[in-house]
Protein backbone atom coordinates (compact mmCIF):
# COMPACT_ATOMS: atom_id res chain seq x y z
CA UNK A 1 0.00 0.00 0.00
CA UNK A 2 1.38 3.48 -1.32
CA UNK A 3 0.40 5.81 1.91
CA UNK A 4 0.21 9.38 1.21
CA UNK A 5 0.52 11.20 4.60
CA UNK A 6 -2.38 14.03 4.61
CA UNK A 7 -1.42 16.14 7.73
CA UNK A 8 0.84 18.61 5.44
CA UNK A 9 -2.44 20.57 5.41
CA UNK A 10 -3.36 24.05 5.95
CA UNK A 11 -7.29 22.25 6.81
CA UNK A 12 -5.22 21.80 10.17
CA UNK A 13 -4.73 24.61 12.39
CA UNK A 14 -0.79 23.70 13.20
CA UNK A 15 -0.53 24.20 9.31
CA UNK A 16 -2.61 26.75 8.59
CA UNK A 17 -1.04 28.90 11.78
CA UNK A 18 2.87 27.68 10.20
CA UNK A 19 1.95 29.05 6.77
CA UNK A 20 0.75 32.54 7.77
CA UNK A 21 3.68 32.80 9.73
CA UNK A 22 6.20 31.45 7.67
CA UNK A 23 6.93 29.32 10.51
CA UNK A 24 8.87 26.23 8.43
CA UNK A 25 9.34 24.34 11.70
CA UNK A 26 6.22 23.10 12.85
CA UNK A 27 5.65 22.21 8.83
CA UNK A 28 8.48 20.06 8.52
CA UNK A 29 8.03 18.35 12.14
CA UNK A 30 4.61 16.93 11.18
CA UNK A 31 6.41 15.73 7.49
CA UNK A 32 8.90 14.03 9.33
CA UNK A 33 6.55 12.26 11.59
CA UNK A 34 4.47 11.39 9.06
CA UNK A 35 7.82 9.85 6.80
CA UNK A 36 8.51 8.05 9.98
CA UNK A 37 5.13 6.17 10.46
CA UNK A 38 5.50 5.28 7.43
CA UNK A 39 4.05 7.57 4.78
CA UNK A 40 5.40 6.55 0.92
CA UNK A 41 4.52 10.18 -0.15
CA UNK A 42 3.13 13.36 1.64
CA UNK A 43 0.02 15.21 0.57
CA UNK A 44 1.07 19.34 0.27
CA UNK A 45 -2.37 21.35 0.73
CA UNK A 46 -1.97 24.87 1.34
CA UNK A 47 -5.73 24.78 2.46
CA UNK A 48 -7.80 27.87 3.28
CA UNK A 49 -4.60 29.59 4.92
CA UNK A 50 -4.52 32.82 2.68
CA UNK A 51 -5.94 33.59 -0.70
CA UNK A 52 -2.41 33.19 -2.22
CA UNK A 53 -2.54 29.82 -3.10
CA UNK A 54 0.25 29.73 -5.38
CA UNK A 55 3.15 31.67 -3.29
CA UNK A 56 2.17 29.21 -0.39
CA UNK A 57 2.13 26.49 -1.99
CA UNK A 58 5.77 27.25 -3.40
CA UNK A 59 6.61 27.94 -0.06
CA UNK A 60 5.09 25.08 1.55
CA UNK A 61 7.01 22.48 -0.70
CA UNK A 62 10.04 24.22 -0.46
CA UNK A 63 9.68 24.01 3.36
CA UNK A 64 9.04 20.37 3.30
CA UNK A 65 11.92 19.40 0.49
CA UNK A 66 14.35 20.71 3.14
CA UNK A 67 13.97 17.53 5.47
CA UNK A 68 13.02 15.20 3.05
CA UNK A 69 13.38 13.66 -0.30
CA UNK A 70 10.24 11.86 -0.53
CA UNK A 71 7.20 11.99 -3.21
CA UNK A 72 5.32 15.23 -2.90
CA UNK A 73 1.17 15.28 -3.91
CA UNK A 74 0.94 18.62 -4.92
CA UNK A 75 -2.73 18.95 -3.78
CA UNK A 76 -4.77 21.90 -5.39
CA UNK A 77 -7.81 22.85 -7.85
CA UNK A 78 -6.02 25.97 -8.96
CA UNK A 79 -4.01 25.10 -11.92
CA UNK A 80 -1.45 27.80 -11.42
CA UNK A 81 -0.36 26.67 -7.72
CA UNK A 82 0.06 23.25 -9.16
CA UNK A 83 2.44 24.30 -11.64
CA UNK A 84 4.28 26.61 -9.14
CA UNK A 85 4.75 23.40 -6.98
CA UNK A 86 5.48 21.16 -9.24
CA UNK A 87 8.10 23.88 -9.99
CA UNK A 88 9.35 24.30 -6.78
CA UNK A 89 9.32 20.63 -5.71
CA UNK A 90 11.65 19.24 -8.39
CA UNK A 91 11.08 15.60 -8.94
CA UNK A 92 9.49 12.68 -7.39
CA UNK A 93 5.58 13.81 -7.83
CA UNK A 94 2.18 13.36 -7.56
CA UNK A 95 -0.56 15.58 -9.11
CA UNK A 96 -3.54 15.92 -6.98
CA UNK A 97 -5.58 16.32 -8.77
CA UNK A 98 -7.57 16.28 -12.01
CA UNK A 99 -11.22 16.11 -12.61
CA UNK A 100 -11.84 13.28 -14.94
CA UNK A 101 -14.00 15.56 -17.74
CA UNK A 102 -11.73 16.75 -21.05
CA UNK A 103 -11.04 20.07 -20.16
CA UNK A 104 -9.59 19.23 -16.92
CA UNK A 105 -8.01 16.33 -18.08
CA UNK A 106 -6.67 18.47 -20.85
CA UNK A 107 -4.92 21.06 -18.93
CA UNK A 108 -3.63 18.86 -16.01
CA UNK A 109 -2.53 15.72 -17.73
CA UNK A 110 0.03 17.48 -19.80
CA UNK A 111 1.50 18.78 -16.28
CA UNK A 112 2.02 15.41 -14.77
CA UNK A 113 3.75 14.02 -18.41
CA UNK A 114 6.33 16.87 -18.50
CA UNK A 115 7.09 16.29 -14.37
CA UNK A 116 6.65 12.07 -15.16
CA UNK A 117 4.04 12.61 -12.31
CA UNK A 118 1.69 10.19 -11.05
CA UNK A 119 -1.51 11.81 -11.89
CA UNK A 120 -5.00 11.38 -9.65
CA UNK A 121 -8.07 11.66 -12.17
CA UNK A 122 -10.87 12.59 -9.77
CA UNK A 123 -14.41 10.37 -11.13
CA UNK A 124 -15.75 14.01 -10.69
CA UNK A 125 -16.67 15.73 -14.67
CA UNK A 126 -19.71 18.30 -15.71
CA UNK A 127 -21.99 16.46 -13.83
CA UNK A 128 -20.31 15.93 -10.43
CA UNK A 129 -20.36 12.96 -8.44
CA UNK A 130 -21.74 9.69 -9.94
CA UNK A 131 -24.22 8.27 -7.66
CA UNK A 132 -23.73 4.93 -9.46
CA UNK A 133 -20.91 2.49 -9.90
CA UNK A 134 -21.15 2.76 -13.78
CA UNK A 135 -20.66 6.53 -13.45
CA UNK A 136 -17.32 5.68 -12.03
CA UNK A 137 -16.23 3.38 -14.32
CA UNK A 138 -16.69 5.40 -17.53
CA UNK A 139 -14.82 8.23 -15.94
CA UNK A 140 -11.86 6.23 -15.19
CA UNK A 141 -12.56 5.01 -18.22
CA UNK A 142 -12.10 7.82 -20.38
CA UNK A 143 -9.15 8.69 -18.08
CA UNK A 144 -7.10 6.18 -19.43
CA UNK A 145 -8.17 7.11 -22.88
CA UNK A 146 -6.90 10.38 -22.32
CA UNK A 147 -3.89 9.28 -20.18
CA UNK A 148 -2.76 7.32 -23.53
CA UNK A 149 -3.51 9.86 -25.83
CA UNK A 150 -1.05 11.62 -24.13
CA UNK A 151 1.35 8.85 -24.18
CA UNK A 152 1.18 8.41 -20.16
CA UNK A 153 1.68 4.87 -18.65
CA UNK A 154 -1.11 3.43 -17.57
CA UNK A 155 1.17 3.02 -14.14
CA UNK A 156 1.04 6.58 -13.42
CA UNK A 157 -2.44 6.64 -13.53
CA UNK A 158 -4.55 6.74 -10.01
CA UNK A 159 -8.28 7.19 -9.87
CA UNK A 160 -10.01 8.33 -7.18
CA UNK A 161 -13.75 7.00 -6.92
CA UNK A 162 -14.64 9.59 -4.35
CA UNK A 163 -15.64 8.29 -0.99
CA UNK A 164 -18.65 11.05 0.77
CA UNK A 165 -19.05 10.00 4.16
CA UNK A 166 -21.14 7.53 5.80
CA UNK A 167 -23.41 9.82 6.91
CA UNK A 168 -24.77 11.63 4.30
CA UNK A 169 -24.73 8.97 1.35
CA UNK A 170 -25.03 5.54 2.56
CA UNK A 171 -25.50 4.03 0.00
CA UNK A 172 -22.62 5.12 -2.20
CA UNK A 173 -20.25 3.26 -0.05
CA UNK A 174 -20.77 -0.21 -1.24
CA UNK A 175 -20.93 1.25 -5.11
CA UNK A 176 -17.37 2.96 -4.39
CA UNK A 177 -16.26 -0.36 -3.09
CA UNK A 178 -17.68 -2.33 -6.46
CA UNK A 179 -16.14 0.57 -8.45
CA UNK A 180 -12.54 -0.19 -6.92
CA UNK A 181 -13.12 -3.61 -8.24
CA UNK A 182 -14.32 -2.88 -11.60
CA UNK A 183 -12.08 -0.19 -12.21
CA UNK A 184 -8.96 -2.39 -11.12
CA UNK A 185 -10.05 -4.45 -14.08
CA UNK A 186 -9.95 -1.70 -16.91
CA UNK A 187 -6.41 -2.81 -18.01
CA UNK A 188 -3.46 -4.50 -16.96
CA UNK A 189 -1.44 -3.41 -15.65
CA UNK A 190 -4.19 -1.81 -13.69
CA UNK A 191 -4.85 1.53 -12.95
CA UNK A 192 -3.53 2.40 -8.98
CA UNK A 193 -6.78 3.38 -7.08
CA UNK A 194 -6.67 6.45 -4.19
CA UNK A 195 -9.07 7.16 -1.67
CA UNK A 196 -9.43 9.96 0.48
CA UNK A 197 -10.19 7.78 3.63
CA UNK A 198 -11.13 10.24 6.63
CA UNK A 199 -13.75 10.92 3.90
CA UNK A 200 -15.65 8.01 5.01
CA UNK A 201 -16.19 9.26 8.13
CA UNK A 202 -16.76 12.77 8.13
CA UNK A 203 -18.81 14.05 11.08
CA UNK A 204 -19.60 10.33 11.95
CA UNK A 205 -19.37 8.76 15.48
CA UNK A 206 -16.25 5.90 15.86
CA UNK A 207 -14.21 7.10 13.08
CA UNK A 208 -11.06 4.98 13.36
CA UNK A 209 -12.83 2.50 13.58
CA UNK A 210 -15.08 3.69 10.22
CA UNK A 211 -11.94 4.24 8.45
CA UNK A 212 -9.76 1.20 9.60
CA UNK A 213 -12.52 -1.28 8.74
CA UNK A 214 -13.47 0.32 5.28
CA UNK A 215 -9.91 0.52 4.58
CA UNK A 216 -9.77 -3.37 4.98
CA UNK A 217 -12.60 -3.56 2.88
CA UNK A 218 -11.25 -1.25 -0.33
CA UNK A 219 -8.31 -3.15 0.09
CA UNK A 220 -9.95 -6.58 -0.48
CA UNK A 221 -11.36 -4.79 -3.20
CA UNK A 222 -7.88 -3.76 -4.94
CA UNK A 223 -7.29 -0.41 -3.43
CA UNK A 224 -3.61 -0.02 -3.71
CA UNK A 225 -3.04 3.76 -2.07
CA UNK A 226 -4.81 5.84 0.73
CA UNK A 227 -4.28 9.70 1.73
CA UNK A 228 -4.58 9.50 5.10
CA UNK A 229 -2.72 9.52 8.37
CA UNK A 230 -0.25 6.87 8.79
CA UNK A 231 0.52 7.97 12.68
CA UNK A 232 -3.04 6.35 13.10
CA UNK A 233 -1.37 2.83 14.38
CA UNK A 234 -4.65 0.74 14.76
CA UNK A 235 -4.97 1.95 11.12
CA UNK A 236 -1.30 1.06 10.06
CA UNK A 237 -2.26 -2.32 11.80
CA UNK A 238 -5.01 -2.98 9.69
CA UNK A 239 -3.64 -2.20 6.39
CA UNK A 240 -0.64 -4.00 7.15
CA UNK A 241 -2.73 -6.96 7.74
CA UNK A 242 -5.46 -6.58 4.96
CA UNK A 243 -2.26 -6.64 2.37
CA UNK A 244 -1.17 -9.66 4.46
CA UNK A 245 -4.34 -11.30 3.81
CA UNK A 246 -4.07 -10.41 -0.27
CA UNK A 247 -0.38 -12.20 0.12
CA UNK A 248 1.32 -9.16 -0.98
CA UNK A 249 3.51 -9.88 1.80
CA UNK A 250 4.63 -12.77 3.55
CA UNK A 251 3.63 -14.34 6.94
CA UNK A 252 5.85 -14.31 10.10
CA UNK A 253 5.13 -13.73 13.63
CA UNK A 254 6.45 -10.55 13.47
CA UNK A 255 4.70 -9.53 9.97
CA UNK A 256 3.64 -6.12 11.92
CA UNK A 257 7.55 -4.78 12.42
CA UNK A 258 8.71 -6.52 9.31
CA UNK A 259 6.37 -3.66 7.31
CA UNK A 260 8.26 -1.12 8.55
CA UNK A 261 11.86 -2.76 7.53
CA UNK B 1 -24.73 -10.82 9.54
CA UNK B 2 -25.79 -14.77 11.02
CA UNK B 3 -23.39 -15.29 13.71
CA UNK B 4 -22.68 -18.87 15.11
CA UNK B 5 -21.48 -18.74 18.43
CA UNK B 6 -18.49 -21.03 18.50
CA UNK B 7 -17.35 -21.54 22.17
CA UNK B 8 -20.08 -24.97 23.01
CA UNK B 9 -17.30 -27.09 21.85
CA UNK B 10 -15.46 -29.84 23.67
CA UNK B 11 -12.30 -28.36 22.54
CA UNK B 12 -12.11 -25.89 25.17
CA UNK B 13 -11.56 -27.56 27.94
CA UNK B 14 -14.23 -25.54 29.91
CA UNK B 15 -17.33 -27.56 28.08
CA UNK B 16 -14.67 -30.62 27.26
CA UNK B 17 -14.66 -30.81 31.26
CA UNK B 18 -18.38 -30.18 31.74
CA UNK B 19 -19.09 -33.04 28.98
CA UNK B 20 -16.89 -35.87 30.71
CA UNK B 21 -18.89 -34.92 33.98
CA UNK B 22 -21.83 -34.18 32.66
CA UNK B 23 -22.38 -30.81 34.48
CA UNK B 24 -24.75 -28.92 32.69
CA UNK B 25 -24.08 -25.12 34.64
CA UNK B 26 -20.68 -24.62 32.35
CA UNK B 27 -22.62 -25.37 29.09
CA UNK B 28 -25.37 -23.20 30.12
CA UNK B 29 -23.17 -20.82 31.03
CA UNK B 30 -21.40 -20.16 28.01
CA UNK B 31 -24.37 -20.80 25.70
CA UNK B 32 -26.33 -17.72 27.52
CA UNK B 33 -22.98 -15.43 27.02
CA UNK B 34 -22.65 -16.35 23.32
CA UNK B 35 -26.84 -15.20 23.05
CA UNK B 36 -26.24 -12.50 25.27
CA UNK B 37 -23.44 -11.17 23.51
CA UNK B 38 -24.96 -11.81 19.83
CA UNK B 39 -25.11 -14.84 18.53
CA UNK B 40 -27.45 -15.62 16.29
CA UNK B 41 -27.16 -19.53 16.68
CA UNK B 42 -24.94 -21.80 18.62
CA UNK B 43 -22.37 -24.37 17.50
CA UNK B 44 -22.98 -27.57 18.85
CA UNK B 45 -19.12 -29.78 18.71
CA UNK B 46 -18.77 -32.43 21.32
CA UNK B 47 -15.09 -32.28 20.28
CA UNK B 48 -12.31 -35.05 21.52
CA UNK B 49 -14.24 -35.39 25.09
CA UNK B 50 -15.52 -38.53 24.40
CA UNK B 51 -15.56 -41.54 22.00
CA UNK B 52 -19.73 -41.89 21.89
CA UNK B 53 -20.02 -38.80 19.98
CA UNK B 54 -24.10 -39.63 19.65
CA UNK B 55 -24.79 -39.84 23.16
CA UNK B 56 -22.73 -36.30 24.15
CA UNK B 57 -24.13 -34.52 21.41
CA UNK B 58 -27.89 -35.40 22.57
CA UNK B 59 -26.61 -34.73 26.01
CA UNK B 60 -24.93 -31.33 25.01
CA UNK B 61 -27.85 -30.62 22.46
CA UNK B 62 -30.33 -31.04 25.72
CA UNK B 63 -28.58 -29.08 28.13
CA UNK B 64 -28.89 -25.95 25.36
CA UNK B 65 -31.81 -26.77 24.94
CA UNK B 66 -32.95 -25.97 28.31
CA UNK B 67 -31.60 -22.66 28.76
CA UNK B 68 -32.47 -21.11 24.74
CA UNK B 69 -34.89 -21.97 21.80
CA UNK B 70 -32.08 -20.34 19.55
CA UNK B 71 -31.22 -22.15 16.27
CA UNK B 72 -28.66 -25.17 17.06
CA UNK B 73 -25.78 -25.93 15.04
CA UNK B 74 -24.71 -29.45 14.56
CA UNK B 75 -21.29 -29.74 14.33
CA UNK B 76 -19.97 -33.07 13.69
CA UNK B 77 -18.56 -35.26 10.96
CA UNK B 78 -20.54 -38.55 12.16
CA UNK B 79 -23.70 -38.66 10.43
CA UNK B 80 -25.33 -40.78 13.57
CA UNK B 81 -24.35 -38.19 16.11
CA UNK B 82 -26.04 -35.74 13.65
CA UNK B 83 -29.05 -37.30 13.09
CA UNK B 84 -29.08 -38.38 16.82
CA UNK B 85 -28.22 -34.15 17.71
CA UNK B 86 -31.36 -33.27 14.87
CA UNK B 87 -33.51 -35.36 16.68
CA UNK B 88 -32.63 -34.13 20.43
CA UNK B 89 -32.99 -30.68 19.41
CA UNK B 90 -36.32 -30.61 18.15
CA UNK B 91 -36.42 -27.49 15.48
CA UNK B 92 -34.43 -24.44 14.57
CA UNK B 93 -31.40 -26.37 13.13
CA UNK B 94 -28.23 -26.05 10.77
CA UNK B 95 -26.51 -29.10 9.86
CA UNK B 96 -23.03 -28.64 10.25
CA UNK B 97 -21.88 -29.94 7.69
CA UNK B 98 -21.40 -32.32 5.23
CA UNK B 99 -18.92 -32.39 2.54
CA UNK B 100 -19.38 -31.32 -1.12
CA UNK B 101 -18.84 -34.80 -2.88
CA UNK B 102 -22.08 -36.67 -4.09
CA UNK B 103 -22.00 -39.30 -1.35
CA UNK B 104 -21.70 -37.53 1.74
CA UNK B 105 -24.40 -35.29 0.20
CA UNK B 106 -26.70 -37.70 -0.50
CA UNK B 107 -26.12 -38.83 2.82
CA UNK B 108 -26.89 -35.49 4.73
CA UNK B 109 -28.93 -33.19 2.56
CA UNK B 110 -31.87 -35.50 2.87
CA UNK B 111 -31.82 -35.61 6.87
CA UNK B 112 -31.23 -31.25 6.33
CA UNK B 113 -34.52 -31.30 4.68
CA UNK B 114 -36.36 -33.48 6.81
CA UNK B 115 -35.58 -31.35 9.25
CA UNK B 116 -35.95 -28.04 7.23
CA UNK B 117 -32.61 -27.24 8.48
CA UNK B 118 -30.02 -24.85 7.09
CA UNK B 119 -27.31 -26.65 5.39
CA UNK B 120 -23.81 -25.85 5.51
CA UNK B 121 -21.97 -27.55 2.48
CA UNK B 122 -17.91 -27.52 2.86
CA UNK B 123 -15.86 -27.04 -0.25
CA UNK B 124 -14.22 -30.30 0.07
CA UNK B 125 -14.55 -33.25 -1.78
CA UNK B 126 -13.00 -36.74 -2.59
CA UNK B 127 -9.83 -35.12 -3.28
CA UNK B 128 -9.59 -32.58 -0.47
CA UNK B 129 -9.83 -28.88 -0.71
CA UNK B 130 -9.14 -27.47 -3.59
CA UNK B 131 -5.74 -24.97 -4.22
CA UNK B 132 -7.92 -22.99 -6.81
CA UNK B 133 -11.10 -20.62 -6.67
CA UNK B 134 -12.30 -22.71 -9.62
CA UNK B 135 -12.08 -26.01 -7.29
CA UNK B 136 -14.25 -24.16 -4.19
CA UNK B 137 -16.74 -23.07 -7.11
CA UNK B 138 -17.48 -25.92 -9.02
CA UNK B 139 -18.08 -27.74 -5.52
CA UNK B 140 -20.32 -24.90 -4.55
CA UNK B 141 -21.85 -25.46 -7.98
CA UNK B 142 -22.54 -29.30 -7.81
CA UNK B 143 -24.08 -28.23 -4.02
CA UNK B 144 -26.71 -26.49 -5.66
CA UNK B 145 -27.74 -28.56 -8.06
CA UNK B 146 -27.94 -31.38 -5.03
CA UNK B 147 -30.07 -29.14 -3.11
CA UNK B 148 -32.28 -28.81 -5.82
CA UNK B 149 -32.17 -32.17 -6.68
CA UNK B 150 -33.70 -32.89 -3.23
CA UNK B 151 -35.89 -29.71 -3.48
CA UNK B 152 -34.01 -27.72 -0.73
CA UNK B 153 -34.75 -23.85 -1.61
CA UNK B 154 -31.01 -22.17 -1.92
CA UNK B 155 -31.65 -19.85 0.57
CA UNK B 156 -31.23 -23.25 2.87
CA UNK B 157 -28.02 -23.92 1.37
CA UNK B 158 -24.62 -22.10 3.13
CA UNK B 159 -21.29 -22.35 1.37
CA UNK B 160 -18.25 -22.93 3.56
CA UNK B 161 -15.51 -21.99 1.26
CA UNK B 162 -12.81 -23.58 3.85
CA UNK B 163 -10.06 -20.67 5.36
CA UNK B 164 -7.18 -22.10 6.13
CA UNK B 165 -4.29 -20.64 8.15
CA UNK B 166 -2.20 -17.75 6.70
CA UNK B 167 0.90 -18.54 8.48
CA UNK B 168 0.83 -21.93 6.30
CA UNK B 169 -1.49 -21.63 3.04
CA UNK B 170 -1.59 -17.89 2.74
CA UNK B 171 -2.01 -17.83 -0.88
CA UNK B 172 -5.00 -19.31 -0.11
CA UNK B 173 -6.66 -16.85 1.79
CA UNK B 174 -6.92 -14.30 -1.33
CA UNK B 175 -8.49 -17.50 -2.84
CA UNK B 176 -10.92 -17.60 -0.71
CA UNK B 177 -12.22 -14.29 -0.63
CA UNK B 178 -12.42 -14.52 -4.70
CA UNK B 179 -14.69 -18.01 -4.42
CA UNK B 180 -17.14 -16.11 -2.07
CA UNK B 181 -17.79 -13.25 -4.35
CA UNK B 182 -18.45 -15.88 -7.32
CA UNK B 183 -20.04 -18.50 -5.25
CA UNK B 184 -22.39 -15.45 -4.08
CA UNK B 185 -23.06 -14.73 -7.88
CA UNK B 186 -24.13 -18.67 -8.90
CA UNK B 187 -27.69 -18.03 -8.24
CA UNK B 188 -30.35 -15.08 -7.32
CA UNK B 189 -30.91 -15.74 -4.31
CA UNK B 190 -27.70 -16.13 -3.59
CA UNK B 191 -26.51 -18.94 -1.31
CA UNK B 192 -25.41 -18.17 1.95
CA UNK B 193 -21.92 -18.07 2.97
CA UNK B 194 -20.21 -19.06 6.17
CA UNK B 195 -16.14 -18.97 7.34
CA UNK B 196 -15.04 -20.47 10.44
CA UNK B 197 -13.40 -17.23 11.34
CA UNK B 198 -10.60 -18.57 13.78
CA UNK B 199 -9.02 -20.92 11.58
CA UNK B 200 -7.37 -18.26 9.58
CA UNK B 201 -5.01 -17.01 12.55
CA UNK B 202 -4.57 -20.47 14.16
CA UNK B 203 -1.18 -20.23 15.69
CA UNK B 204 -0.57 -16.66 14.17
CA UNK B 205 0.62 -14.00 15.94
CA UNK B 206 -2.43 -11.14 16.67
CA UNK B 207 -5.13 -13.41 16.05
CA UNK B 208 -7.66 -10.75 16.94
CA UNK B 209 -6.31 -8.28 14.80
CA UNK B 210 -5.85 -10.80 11.76
CA UNK B 211 -9.86 -12.51 12.97
CA UNK B 212 -11.44 -8.96 12.27
CA UNK B 213 -9.51 -7.75 9.00
CA UNK B 214 -10.32 -10.93 7.65
CA UNK B 215 -13.61 -10.76 8.64
CA UNK B 216 -14.29 -6.90 6.73
CA UNK B 217 -12.68 -8.61 4.15
CA UNK B 218 -14.99 -11.34 3.70
CA UNK B 219 -18.17 -9.29 4.03
CA UNK B 220 -16.92 -6.85 1.54
CA UNK B 221 -16.82 -9.94 -0.51
CA UNK B 222 -20.51 -11.22 0.47
CA UNK B 223 -19.61 -13.28 3.06
CA UNK B 224 -22.84 -13.22 5.68
CA UNK B 225 -22.80 -15.63 8.13
CA UNK B 226 -19.36 -16.42 10.28
CA UNK B 227 -18.70 -19.02 12.95
CA UNK B 228 -17.13 -17.19 15.94
CA UNK B 229 -16.88 -15.87 19.33
CA UNK B 230 -19.22 -13.06 19.93
CA UNK B 231 -17.85 -12.14 23.40
CA UNK B 232 -14.80 -10.76 21.25
CA UNK B 233 -15.94 -6.87 21.30
CA UNK B 234 -13.33 -6.01 19.07
CA UNK B 235 -14.82 -8.16 16.32
CA UNK B 236 -18.24 -7.75 16.44
CA UNK B 237 -17.87 -4.06 16.08
CA UNK B 238 -15.74 -4.27 13.07
CA UNK B 239 -18.58 -6.86 11.68
CA UNK B 240 -21.71 -3.89 12.65
CA UNK B 241 -19.55 -1.44 10.63
CA UNK B 242 -18.52 -3.48 7.93
CA UNK B 243 -21.88 -4.13 7.37
CA UNK B 244 -22.59 -0.57 8.02
CA UNK B 245 -20.37 -0.14 5.39
CA UNK B 246 -22.07 -2.50 2.87
CA UNK B 247 -25.33 -0.68 3.37
CA UNK B 248 -27.20 -3.47 5.56
CA UNK B 249 -27.79 -1.10 8.11
CA UNK B 250 -28.84 3.02 8.64
CA UNK B 251 -26.02 5.07 9.90
CA UNK B 252 -26.79 6.87 12.79
CA UNK B 253 -24.12 7.84 15.78
CA UNK B 254 -25.26 4.99 18.47
CA UNK B 255 -24.98 2.26 15.45
CA UNK B 256 -22.78 -0.18 17.23
CA UNK B 257 -25.55 -0.21 20.28
CA UNK B 258 -28.30 -0.30 17.45
CA UNK B 259 -27.15 -3.76 16.27
CA UNK B 260 -28.20 -5.15 19.23
CA UNK B 261 -31.53 -3.64 19.52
Amino acid sequence: MFIIGERVNGMFSDIKKAIQSKDKKPVQKVALEQVKAGANALDINVGPATADKESAMVWLVEAVREVTDIALSVDTAKFSAMKAGFEAAGGSLILNSTKGDDRSMDQYLPLAKEHDALAIILCIDENGVPSNVEGRVEIAMKGLAKAMEYEIDIEKIVIDPIVLPANVAQDQTKKVMQAISEIRSLADPSPHIVVGLSNISQRCSNTGLIDRTFLAMCVANGMDMAITDPTDEELMNTMITAELLMNKSIYCDGFLEAYYT
